[in-house]
């Protein structure tokens, strides 16, 4: 297996067939009643009755489709939601799905000066190595708000080459009001955004990153909601790996993220979180398999692989 | 005693005479000799006694400045490096800091989409009402990362009026690349973080936030680095607290800060962490005090109090 994440990454999306990250997001109010067992209702701040539902329920999720997906990402906030306890839960199920041969995005949007970012870095990318604890698997990846400046990424850089992880740095966000800030336009004709990816290119061209396909560790998250946006950043951005988030619930389609790869359909992983996980609260997947979640949130993951297939053939 | 944040805060000023936030930055490798006691020499990635020790540190530091000063700011990533043990830790001593009188900042720079945005502010701002659990005290302010727009400030902004905490949102931080994508010329002749800052000034001005002497809960961070950013940050959001970073081991001087505050010296609070934390490593106080590192952090508190009450009288 080779060491770079960039080159772990492509491979495993071979491997599997499919550029698809699941997205896990679990809200207790959403998890099928089959596990919450109307648990969570008593009381929703109970954080135990909460954290046990989404535990079982994440690692349901997570075998299911394990064998036919190279990467899911976890999203913190809803870990944190719950406190501590949340976030042991968030670094158990991150071991699990790695033990499963899942690759692992801890989405953290994480951004600090050098020496807190190093601190982020190394609590979010470094396996420990404790002296009373038994082995911790934490992230293949994270990824990382720029804000704060290009200097401020170093510090994950530097941990994702010694540990041969990676990162995704959010370049065009995929929500309403992302383009306020991203897209507004500077005095030199770019956006926002395009200055970003451009400074982001730099940093993402160099040898300890790059892997032997030609694509680099440092990644970038685009949203998948606007083709010229795409275009605009795979130009800027020629060597990073896109994280297209918005597929599915947010409305980015197969057809839209097709610009994101390359002539070898490389490049890219979509990612889909609530449309994924939820698939049984959608009526389509719901008048065929009832109440059987697993049967929906299988149906949903061959559906969108089969919707990327069809686009990315041509 | 007032519920509003800002309120809260401002009276807080008042009672310890001095706008101070000192920075709660517990790395293990600075923390006094006669803490450590050697135990993270072993194995720094020895989480149990890397938490002992920074928790027994920042026990003490607390007793000593809750006396003498309002408001401490715990940055987050020194406690996730060590994963959930340190996230505990953190709401531990959040906790503690809390029953001590202090008033809380959690920095933690979250920012994410819509409903992820809920989920952070849930975790971090709201006190759970957990059934199996003692009362949780969590911050009464959290920094927020706007990147993604004004409108993932929402969540926040939704429940600090709920629950009368605070927010200070990231709008010129005071790291040497924080130029390069916050100080960037728009097309409109405005900088990135000017516009930025107009924007917000809008979001802070809403009944909800404003407390009675003019201030909104919802305050900017604003480098203390440069006088020409804080007079022109400081006309464009006139109705928000400022939290100053940079003084001390950042080069920040009183002198500088004084554009943040209004005629009666209201308006913003100046925030110091090493510089203090770490003020047995100075030669200034190690020569007065030796190895009585108690008494080095109390002198480098009262040199800051003299220091700005200098600079603030005139």
């Amino acid at each position: 297996m080779p060491e770079n994440f960039a080159d772990r990454l492509l491979d495993a999306i071979d491997t599997k067939g499919a550029p698809i990250c699941v997205g896990i997001d679990p809200i207790v109010e959403m998890i099928p009643a089959a596990i919450t067992d109307g648990r969570h209702l008593r009381n929703p701040d109970d954080a135990d009755a909460a954290v046990d539902a989404i535990f079982e329920f994440t690692i349901s999720v997570l075998k299911l489709i394990a064998p036919v997906v190279p990467i899911v990402k976890f999203q913190s906030a809803y870990f944190e939601r719950y406190l501590w306890e949340g976030v042991e839960a968030y670094f158990s199920l991150v071991q699990e799905a790695r033990e499963m041969g899942l690759l692992v995005i801890g989405d953290i949007k994480r951004g600090d000066i050098g020496s807190t970012s190093a601190a982020y870095a190394r609590g979010h990318l470094a396996e420990p190595t404790f002296d009373d604890h038994e082995e911790v698997l934490v992230p293949d990846a994270v990824t990382v708000n720029p804000m704060l400046g290009l200097d401020t990424l170093t510090p994950f850089v530097d941990t994702a080459i010694e540990y041969d992880k990676g990162l995704f740095v959010l370049v065009r966000t995929s929500n309403p009001g992302s383009s306020e800030l991203q897209d507004v336009l500077l005095a030199t004709g770019q956006t926002w955004s395009q200055l970003l990816a451009e400074k982001l290119a730099l940093v993402a061209d160099q040898p300890g990153l790059m892997g032997q396909y030609g694509y680099s560790s440092l990644g970038a998250v685009v949203g998948a909601t606007q083709v010229h946006t795409i275009e605009s950043m795979r130009q800027r951005l020629p060597k990073s790996i896109f994280l297209l988030p918005g597929y599915g619930t947010q409305g980015a389609t197969a057809e839209m993220t097709r610009r994101a790869f390359d002539a070898n359909g490389r490049g890219a992983i979509v990612s889909a979180s609530r449309s994924i996980l939820y698939a049984h609260r959608n009526e389509k997947y719901r008048a065929r398999f009832g109440d059987d979640w697993q049967q929906c949130v299988s149906a949903a993951v061959t559906d969108m692989h089969n919707d990327l297939k069809a686009v990315l053939k041509r």
